[in-house]
């Protein structure tokens, strides 16, 4: 079997942004396992089990990947699937700097190297944080995210 | 009548770096409104009322300056005041980062274009966070906010 | 008559990344100047006549741009012609530095206030200096240029 | 008496990183003072008085580092000591500009220069945030702090 | 066949950060392609085929690594070579933005994907325009770049 | 005898912002050394003698800067004049990668430290390549260099 890449994050919710790395990044290997993480912490607006449900309906066109979630340590889970490599999208500097960081502990825990995509420069300013701000106050959103998600953030937040 | 220009921001509280952008861009539009966020997530020191009145102090010396709140989209409140552009301050690359995915979001939501305009060198290094982060231990702010912030800084913060 | 912006280039060629600029800014202002900096220290491809009528031909369809050679400082052009207001395409970060630099020294010796635009993020990766280079070794810039530009470059680089 | 000079930070927990900046900057200065900043807001990991120890530990074999606590104004406490100048380490960009910020209020505040010093490349990925994260969901971390540190580390987070 | 990344660059010389790079993303890939550009605008120290001949002892000890040169569109020689992905380092904010703009044109040009892989922080200050500056004045860099380069830079540079 | 520091440049020609930041430096050591480097391959305005003259003129109020030239690697010059640290002001991001890059190749040619001091924002946007700039176009440079300085630059190019 051929090498596996991994593309976490948390995706809340998944936008057209991520959909677009995770296109690009599923053709360059045998499998892309996107990796939801649960993120207790970050308070996310959507449960986990939602936001692994957006994700599968958003990647059922794709043959070669696979979505599942994880906690703890990002390289304990890449050690456990057997993962080769770590993808990521980048848009702006202050994306590279936080990623690089995380890119050089990766590498220190668990050998694993982390491969940087540019993300399409349509999606640069795009992020789920924003997204959820301009969808509360009723912003129209409907091309920065695919259809079904579009639908349950209207559903979640109350506008219609 | 002649275009409208739109400077939104927090002014938790206004700082002379805020005051210069006012000033230099009331003299490029035939009104400039300040939009005052109301932003009930971000906790401010001054309320709603203590920032639009210190405001209003600040540029009553300006004829075309207009100070004023909004809740919501700033891309809505754009549209319903008929404003023709937005108008920021840029201290560092930091800033512009965020502003630039800012302005693109509003160019998509309401074909509204964003105005940067680069604050005096003298003022790169203020921001109200940090102020009121000074003040709060009795540092001396007196030459980086208008006398009357001053005064309310001091006596919301208990120092003398 | 109302306000008069500048917005001063090289434009070794004008791309659709410039006329994004162009035409967005001509849109808050009476006038737009499009100044063209002779430069001779840089070498360009296409010489000043040649700069000034690939500029004329794509902003024909504007009615308020008005296209125009300097040499020497901004400065004192702009102070000549009256304009009130530097506008400026912004990119990236690098671009952010030095932009930000010539506009505090623009303020300094003329008093003049630097807007700076976001570009459109389609055209965020372009340059001048890139279309030159790609279309030197017959890559396809068919996209990134107006036709007629386009037809210039190949004359000159002599590709079919 | 020669200069002294001194380094602060919140050091939840001190690293290796820390630790490179304290012994190349104490090896320029008579004294270096290295300020324990109280920080409540931040709600440390390590109380005070366990964030003191160690460091102190860790400076043992240092003849001229002293180890103390301060709250309030860093530029109070500067003057308070009699200290010529702040020394701050360095890793990326976005740093930098922070760290600029704090450097050109406090030199407006207590008329105090910072020296920033680059940290050593090896440990420019590191941050006490991120080894807290790493070593939360025990991942390996004994290269990145001392084993002291190391072991109060495992006691507080209760991994063996 | 599994799929093959292409690693392009000038490599005048080849430097122990170039190679733990080309190290790193020869794990990933059934073949490594290293296109090395001849350049003749950049005049370089080394001449291509000097290049070529460092870069093939270099790797000689890597089973899928292929050294040749190209002129021309990178884009053009990718899809000669049936590439599927461009693989390239990044060290600093700087190289980030000017290969983004890169990856960008090169997607448009030829629909291939750019893969960024961070250095080891340990080569994160080394390019070889500085290492050639510092062996011209006979600096020491014998930790920098494999033995047979540091033989050729002292040959060149006439220092013993 | 206490520590020496040095603070290396080109000077072409000395600016006010050079001259705060040798002042705020030299106030931390017994002995600051401004190193002026002769540069050749950037083929200077003035020649070293001139630049040399400016800036001795220009400090000689300050009682420990001794002005001197040197040839060939930072490091060598620093061993041999027994230096401890080197000195650099600090304007913009841009700056910052660029001179990290050298203080850690510094540090591993020679073990030796370099310290960053912001400059002074008044000066943030200056820069001797943009004041010579404005200078050969007749632009007013009177308050960003001493009046000596003016002088010779007005000398120099021929204005009145």
């Amino acid at each position: 079997m051929g090498p596996t890449a991994l593309c976490p994050g948390t995706f809340d919710p998944v936008t057209n942004g991520h959909l677009d790395v995770i296109e690009r990044a599923s053709q360059h290997f045998d499998l892309l396992v996107v990796g939801v993480l649960e993120n207790r912490s970050k308070d996310p607006l959507f449960s986990l089990d939602e936001r692994l449900r957006m994700l599968r309906e958003s990647v059922a066109g794709f043959g070669n990947v696979e979505v599942t979630s994880f906690a703890g340590l990002l390289a304990d889970f890449a050690n456990e699937r057997g993962v080769s490599v770590i993808v990521k999208g980048l848009r702006a500097v202050s994306d590279f700097e936080y990623e690089l960081q995380m890119a050089q502990m990766n590498h220190r825990l668990a050998g694993i190297d982390t491969f940087f995509i540019s993300t399409n420069p349509v999606w640069s300013f795009l992020s789920s944080a924003l997204i959820k701000e301009v969808a509360r106050f009723g912003g129209d959103v409907s091309e920065l995210v695919p259809p079904h998600v579009l639908a349950r953030l209207t559903e979640k937040l109350g506008r219609s």
